[in-house]
């Protein structure tokens, strides 16, 4: 049964179009229930109709043509109860509704079981037989079992098939199809969708148009004797190595190489008009899938195998590529892979890039550092997007919400144009603030710092007016090596950093990994990664690591006395005992070497729970808190913000959140500690005006929010700043917090910096 | 880089003992750093000594017997201070101390690191060079990357030398190796290891002295025969659908199972006297071994061609074996197998199981909650024992804290050995308290209800005493089906469920799944599970689930009327109203088909961090409150309990916990709604005392603790409860609350109940 489950649900899902996945759902499902009758009706929200969209034992005739109302039959039955309806006579029921288009006259026993995603009723399923016999209890559980998985396949065909504009029942809406991520980088970007795959990566390869048939059917056979040469050489250096019967291994692969075999079928495919790279990409996959639905466990697993030959005549084919040609950029680009990697993103030349989109990733990724220091707008995790379709298709990064639209209506596209343009101007004139103070209208003062990363982000900063760093993630550098840097390399970054803002004060995080920010010379896989080894657990296991890079930072700091020292994922007091005894430790031995340096001030960072409840005795141990809101509201609300499924979940403006923050600076205050927010509410304009009010002492947030933000600032008073707090800790939902802060801001002259679709 | 990094870990890992993990560490850094000397000194804590354990370029007879006090030499400051040294003329350094032994004197350039796992110390690597040069940056990173990544994979290695007894200068302690994983089902069980492996997994078989090895042969050549018979019918049935030089693999794969290839070299394992299953993962480990590392990719990935074969082979093997005989299980068995499955565990006769281990899964798995209904002393996820190497070796099982111990000294065991026996008379003595209520010494009354999932559980705890069911599990059944149960078969066993426990009430907890709990035939697969689509996330998506769900919990109850509703991982307000809304319709949907059923009472779970700070709003919604404490304690701390890096910092008496714990319970007071906690808190006589204490309504915890709980609480004054509570939350750490709970509970007389090593 799980195994008949797992092979419908992998072949729907290669499936190309929603048609043609509907046509396999109707027919694999009819075979594996033996049943006479298996269709989909789809529902269309236009319309408020169910389509039949596929059937295997109805008239062909009738798909597309035929449609119910939502009170109508009982197909309308099970939608509008969201329930299955198992009955044995269905011409009897009450709400039986003839379609004599079909001809299902002579089906009398009915069973209909809704399909849903996400909470949204997409159709219904129907199977039917002669016989007027209940469907048994363990028919009716396949089915509902069988539509529970098929729901997102489907949802993701019918998203898929909306991007390349084929026409069906349901999509005739044309607005645009959206897909969610997780936000990178903040801002809006427009412009055309160029797909980047990395370097032989055969699933991301597009199709397109060869120029020469000639040409590609040259270049690909150039590719294969290259690869053929290739598995020869390896052969003969291994020759000594293996045995004879491992050795034949290579003939079976020489051999599919052939011109008879793979070989031969790229060819037609290139006389057909793909281009090389394409026409390999389609032979490969249907070798590939045609394994993959092999019953024996040993044969699907061959398919590796074909996926590495092909891989192997790929990079030859892009190798050749890379020589002959370099990319030709839109001068709009939005660049598209399924990874994006930095060196991808030195591909493009900065003045067409417009946004970046990346299937894989979090907003923690090396790739979406480097875009908010560089300000691109954009899009990470895009876990559903059908990426390769989406070359040369128009594009829409929405970078504040993490999501995109492809193939956008006119409407949506003005809209984003008018968002676009509104922040070139806004950015412009704010452009005044950069040396006036972050203060209200009456008078109260609060200092504006900046998130960075490297050093890219400190020039930035400084232009735009920081007074400070908040939080200097110390990873990065560490990201960018292939080990650990040594004391004296991270002695040279973090004096950078240090002078870059002398003498204004610069807060380094120490080493923060785990979670989604990983180092591939020291991997770290578990369960659950967020709630496992990460930031401060890590360092005081490893005390080696920490002391090299305490020591680096103090020894920086040495003339410049600059430098503040903050600990991440605190969850009890003990981490701060013992991570204070070591920073004393190093100083000391600074000290001894011979550097003349002050100790720093030390901090505590707040994002696990549990240190909510512990304000007051974390505070007395250090010299001032500040709160990782991110991460905070992540656990507060137990959401994995960069998983889709749920990433509506995660609500930055949740009663629950404001009450946590309210209770941290209240506390902190009563034990005389300053306190300070450096995660994205800090940035955000109706988050900084709540979390002034509730008296956080410094703000720190990404450079591209920081004019934005003073702008707001200087133009209200506190009290009423007050007074909105005060208004929304008493609301019950988020949405309606958010709301209502967006309504008090426009009504406050804000509208131009909060407005629609930006912050 | 990273590749050298990646083979060496890889190769090193694969070592049998410390020994050869640690000639096989100082050979290849040697080799890779290109360097004269690597040598590994371990710190022994006995001796408080550094040895020479292995060395490339000194005297190879030093090994083992040269050691150095932690205030001797280089090697000593290396220790001491946590930190790389690095001296371009070591002779010349203050702290040098000279070993002739080694015959160091020729090498004036020295670089050493610590090798730190987990905080402890383990020793220090150096290496050193006849020039009188520093290491350069990129060789210390070096050397401090490849011992960050090394230091778990040696601690591993002197981990499974400790079970083996293989004498070292390290292990001479033999207090027993403990390996952590995490509590399944309560109790302590002391018994012989019994490795399980499931049908056809390689790495899970055993070595074993060969009874005969003539029979050993013979069946050997059979499951080679009925191998090769099987591929080749495998070939012949697909000679339609593959093409000839794809069959050609089939051909490469049957030499390979020739007498002259892979059988030889089996047949002569076996000739040395393993029997035929261990000789012949032995060989296949080989080869993948020597596939593995090998440079190419490819190549690397053909490993899993071989693995298939073996597997193969070993699958007619063990079902030779099957028929042939049965497993002859110790009078006192602990099961062992990388994954416990339930029926595996249906393999061992009840009177000879004591205990299970299993290496993957956690306190939710199938296997865990089965073993807590049937009182086996159990401990999941164990990563990191060499579960194949523990078979017919000593072995306790701390169900408790969730500890296993390899071959322990007579203390640990007469220890051990004495709870078990205090247990046994304990449970005895406790029976006669089973018809007495569970109220203090000045009156207070506080109901215990259980925990179920299975109708085993249910019987158990009546036995027990129980008033009623505080969280009955409703995923058990679904994880027991290969598809979603229908309605009706729903319906039949949360009949059976009411039926048992009416009149007295049982809280039925919507479908939980996702986190930790999956279901085969509905795959989740997420980063991060336990922030994930999960509980009332998964079945708001899916309504058609939750109403067949309810539907079949409402008809359940027709006549009987003791039924609650229970929605898991709420987070706002939301949630519920949408529950509600599904509820009501679903009930009026029930009343409308005919049954008289009452709306039944509805219930919030309170385990994310967020529902605690809107008590108020989701109490006034609902009629009742329980904390799920286990989820709540995990999201509080950021700490995945399963996840055995960081189970040392899930505590269940944090201070923040506890300081959640009364606020919900005060708020539920002021709204007037009861409030209870499921968690194990709960079931633990110490968390108990302090939840009465904290005014919770109801405790509901798992059989086999009630008794326990009960007893205490009808030994002291609620007053006493009042002042213990009031004097924890004073206090700001951890495992300073939990000592003071211990000493309290034992000054006044329950030693017996909660003494070492239990609850």
């Amino acid at each position: 049964m799980l195994d008949i489950l797992r092979r419908i649900v992998q072949e729907v899902s290669s499936a190309t179009d929603l048609s043609e996945a509907l046509k396999l759902v109707v027919a694999r499902i009819r075979a594996a229930m033996n049943t006479e009758v298996c269709s989909v009706y789809l529902f269309d929200p236009e319309s408020k109709r169910y389509v039949l969209m596929a059937t295997e034992g109805l008239k062909q005739e009738a798909v597309g043509r035929v449609s119910l109302s939502s009170s109508q039959g009982l197909v309308g039955l099970v939608g509008s109860r969201e329930e299955p309806i198992n009955v044995d006579n269905a011409p009897t029921h009450p709400r039986f509704h003839f379609l004599s288009e079909t001809g299902e006259d002579p089906f009398l026993s009915f069973l209909g079981v809704p399909i849903i995603h996400h909470k949204r009723l997409m159709g219904v399923m129907v199977v039917q037989q002669r016989d007027s016999r209940q469907f048994d209890e363990s028919e009716e559980a396949f089915l509902v079992t069988m539509s529970a998985q098929l729901a997102g396949v489907i949802a993701h065909a019918e998203a898929t098939g909306n991007i390349l504009d084929i026409p069906s029942a349901t999509n005739e809406r044309k607005k645009g199809t959206r897909f969610n991520g997780a936000p990178g980088a903040p801002g809006v970007g427009l412009g055309q969708a160029f797909v980047l795959s990395p370097a032989a990566d055969l699933s991301g390869v597009v199709d397109k148009e060869a120029e020469s048939v000639d040409d590609e059917i040259a270049r690909f056979d150039l590719a294969l004797e290259a690869a053929r040469e290739e598995i020869r050489i390896l052969g003969e250096k291994l020759s000594s190595e293996l045995r004879p019967e491992e050795m034949a291994l290579f003939d079976v692969y020489l051999n599919m190489l052939d011109d008879h075999a793979l070989g031969a079928e790229v060819k037609v495919r290139i006389r057909d008009g793909n281009w090389a790279q394409g026409a390999l990409r389609q032979v490969v996959m249907q070798y590939v899938g045609h394994f993959q639905l092999m019953e024996d466990v040993y044969l699907r697993e061959r398919a590796t195998d074909i996926i590495d030959l092909g891989t192997r005549i790929l990079a030859h084919l892009q190798g050749s590529d890379a020589h002959a040609q370099e990319y030709d950029f839109p001068d709009n680009t939005i660049l598209v892979s399924e990874e994006l990697t930095p060196a991808m993103l030195g591909e493009v030349p900065p003045a067409k890039l417009r946004g970046l989109v990346s299937v894989k990733g979090s907003s923690n990724s090396h790739v979406a550092i480097l875009a908010r220091a560089m300000g691109i707008p954009t899009v990470m995790g895009v876990v559903d997007v059908p990426y390769a379709q989406l070359h040369g298709l128009e594009l829409i990064v929405d970078g504040y919400r993490g999501q995109i639209f492809s193939s956008p209506n006119d409407e949506l596209r003005e809209q984003y144009q008018a968002i676009f343009d509104e922040e070139q101007a806004l950015q412009k004139d704010l452009q005044v603030l950069r040396d006036k103070p972050a203060e209200t209208l009456d008078g109260h003062r609060i200092p504006l710092w900046v998130n960075t990363g490297l050093i890219t982000d400190a020039v930035r900063s400084l232009e735009r007016g920081a007074e400070g760093v908040g939080l200097y993630r110390t990873e990065v550098p560490f990201m960018m090596k292939d080990r650990f840097p040594s004391e004296s390399e991270q002695q040279k970054i973090y004096r950078q950093q240090l002078d870059t803002f002398a003498p204004n004060p610069v807060t380094m995080r120490t080493l923060d990994i785990g979670g989604d920010k990983a180092l591939t010379y020291f991997p770290i896989s578990e369960a659950n990664p967020f709630l496992g080894w990460r930031g401060i657990r890590v360092t005081l296991d490893h005390p080696e690591i920490f002391l090299v890079q305490i020591r680096a930072m103090l020894k920086a700091s040495e003339g410049l006395n600059n430098l503040r020292i903050m600990l991440p994922m605190i969850t009890s007091v003990s981490e701060v005992d013992e991570a204070l005894h070591l920073i004393y430790r190093a100083h000391a031995e600074v000290l001894e070497e011979g550097f003349d340096v002050e100790m720093p001030q030390v901090g505590v960072m707040i994002e696990v729970p549990a240190a909510v409840y512990q304000i007051r005795e974390l505070g007395q141990r250090v010299d001032f808190l500040s709160v990782g809101s991110n991460d905070l509201t992540q656990y507060l609300l137990a959401v994995d913000r960069n998983n889709p499924r749920v990433a509506d979940l995660y609500q930055a403006f949740h009663p629950a959140v404001l009450n946590a923050l309210k209770m941290i600076a209240d506390v902190s205050h009563e034990i005389g500690k300053p306190v300070s927010v450096c995660g994205e509410l800090a940035g955000n304009p109706l988050g900084a005006v709540l979390l002034m009010a509730m008296g956080y002492d410094m703000l720190s947030m990404n450079a591209t929010n920081l004019p934005k933000v003073k702008s707001v600032i200087r133009g209200i008073n506190l009290e009423w700043a007050n007074q909105l707090l005060t208004e929304v800790l008493k609301i019950e939902s988020a949405p309606v917090i958010t709301a209502t802060l967006q309504l008090s801001l426009e009504k406050a002259g804000f509208g131009r910096i909060i407005g629609p679709g930006r912050n």
